[in-house]
């Protein structure tokens, strides 16, 4: 196994090497789309089980694509898994004899200390770099996608120690080529940090869009920071109990301490404790970094 | 006093009036703004305790200005409280000798019914027609404003049936001056509407701002969505305890409704309720109006 395949240049480059992206979503769709624009670009493959984001992709010139990833795989200098995080973690055994021993695999799941575990039992510790790009949409499927979904999005990565430097370069190189900006973490970290910027906002959302269904308000009486407040209702359960399930202690003891901050409020709210409320809404607002001398009397944007 | 004064046109147009703005920050100096830049638009008068906004509305050649209301709202034939809910309450009953009496007295204020009560108890039950623009910004004081603040917001309007026709179509043509969407509502309604679509929403992203504040979160460690939900927690304390003073127990109630919901959420994560949670996200996602079709497997914007 070479570092360098001869076939598929450096590893700091995609030039002449032949990507697979097992997924054709709004993640996995917008990275074919990037990837196909580039000029100079590699060979794009696209792996996908819906008929439309296959057919979109083919449409858009994006990628070539099939049905199972065990059709494109073994040919693929790069495979990227963009798929749910629970059909990752079933397919790295199941695809791991079909790879190139060449080959850097990475992924695009919302947790990484799961992922690199499963990569590592499947025997590919040295092939596989995860990556969490921090970018994503309202809309779903290929059709949800756009070329330009990465441009400027943080994508974090993190690989074992075996990882050789040429396949890092490789996945560096992957993601700049897609207007992202890589960086290197810590996998525990990286997801310790997930659990409290994504998961927990993601639950608040629901509670906050349940807590007003019971009230019979309906979405198109919210003003935009109702609206803001309520977004991400939308997003996907199957994607998200796939990622909830491994982090569901932490998140469901960051859930009660979200609810005590809740009951405190209303306590001080009940005892008509103006002056207490107005101290936790300083004390946020200076979290937020908000100047001491904006603290004037605007009106709110509702 | 006449409800068509000869020398200020008809109430459906604001040909030849003079129009005083009492607080001249986001809402009241977008106001000015707004106004100041119609052809064949009113005389626009400006008040404010604060020298910045003052010069700003000067500068920008937006309204002639004073500290004092009391120095310009004698001449206007129509005045706007644009001022934090309790200075509202305070001045309407200090103004009230000094407002001509075929003048249209509105406001910007939050919630409606202490306003019109205040009115009323001032002796301007007939005068007074309460103005809830729902738009805002980011931004503080009369920079933070813009002329197209207003453009295509609803404005809810209310008022005690002794209003006649001809100010309530003055009050009407004023937020159509400046592109906004006036509608007429039960100010008891509307307000049990904003504890629920806006006060309850600032209060959650001020307790999840306090939760990640605890948990050493940055504000820079978030993404997109947890951006949003914690936009609100930059909001003025000031003017939200003017707000709240009014509906602490409702949102009390409120809160602890949301404070519930997210004991559930914990309770089914921690017992490995997968399904449970995903039929509570499936169904905040289908309060949302996301057709079931649109169900699939798309990473989230995070």
């Amino acid at each position: 196994m070479s570092a360098r395949p001869e076939d598929a240049g450096d590893g700091a480059t995609l030039a002449g090497a032949t990507v697979a992206v097992v997924g054709l979503g709004v993640v996995g769709g917008s990275l074919v789309r990037a990837l196909a624009a580039m000029s100079g670009g590699p060979r794009v493959l696209g792996a996908s089980p819906n008929a439309a984001d296959r057919a979109g992709a083919e449409r858009a010139g994006a990628a070539r694509t099939a049905v199972e990833p065990a059709d494109l795989i073994a040919e693929a200098h790069v495979v990227v898994y963009a798929a749910p995080l629970s059909a990752i973690l079933e397919m790295l055994p199941r695809h791991a004899a079909l790879l190139r021993g060449d080959a850097l695999v990475t992924d695009v799941g919302g947790l990484k200390a799961p992922v690199l575990a499963a990569a590592a039992a499947a025997g590919l510790r040295d092939r596989f770099v995860g990556s969490h790009p921090m970018a994503g949409g309202e809309g779903s499927g290929f059709e949800g996608g756009r070329a330009d979904l990465f441009r400027g999005a943080p994508v974090h990565l993190c690989a074992d120690p075996a990882v050789d430097a040429a396949r890092r370069a490789r996945a560096e190189a992957l993601w700049r080529a897609v207007q992202a900006r890589p960086a290197w973490v810590d996998p525990a970290a990286h997801d310790r940090l997930m659990v409290r910027v994504s998961h927990l906002p993601q639950l608040v959302a629901n509670a906050l869009a349940l807590a007003l269904e019971d009230q019979n308000v309906s979405p198109a009486d919210l003003g935009p920071g109702g609206r803001d407040m309520t977004r991400l209702a939308r997003s996907s359960p199957h994607m998200w109990t796939d990622l909830l399930a491994h982090t569901a202690g932490e998140a469901g003891a960051l859930l009660r301490a979200v609810a005590e901050r809740l009951e405190d409020l209303a306590d001080r709210l009940e005892r008509g404790d103006g002056v207490g409320v107005a101290e936790l809404m300083t004390r946020t607002r200076a979290w937020h970094g908000t100047p001491v001398d904006q603290a004037k009397d605007e009106e709110p944007g509702r």
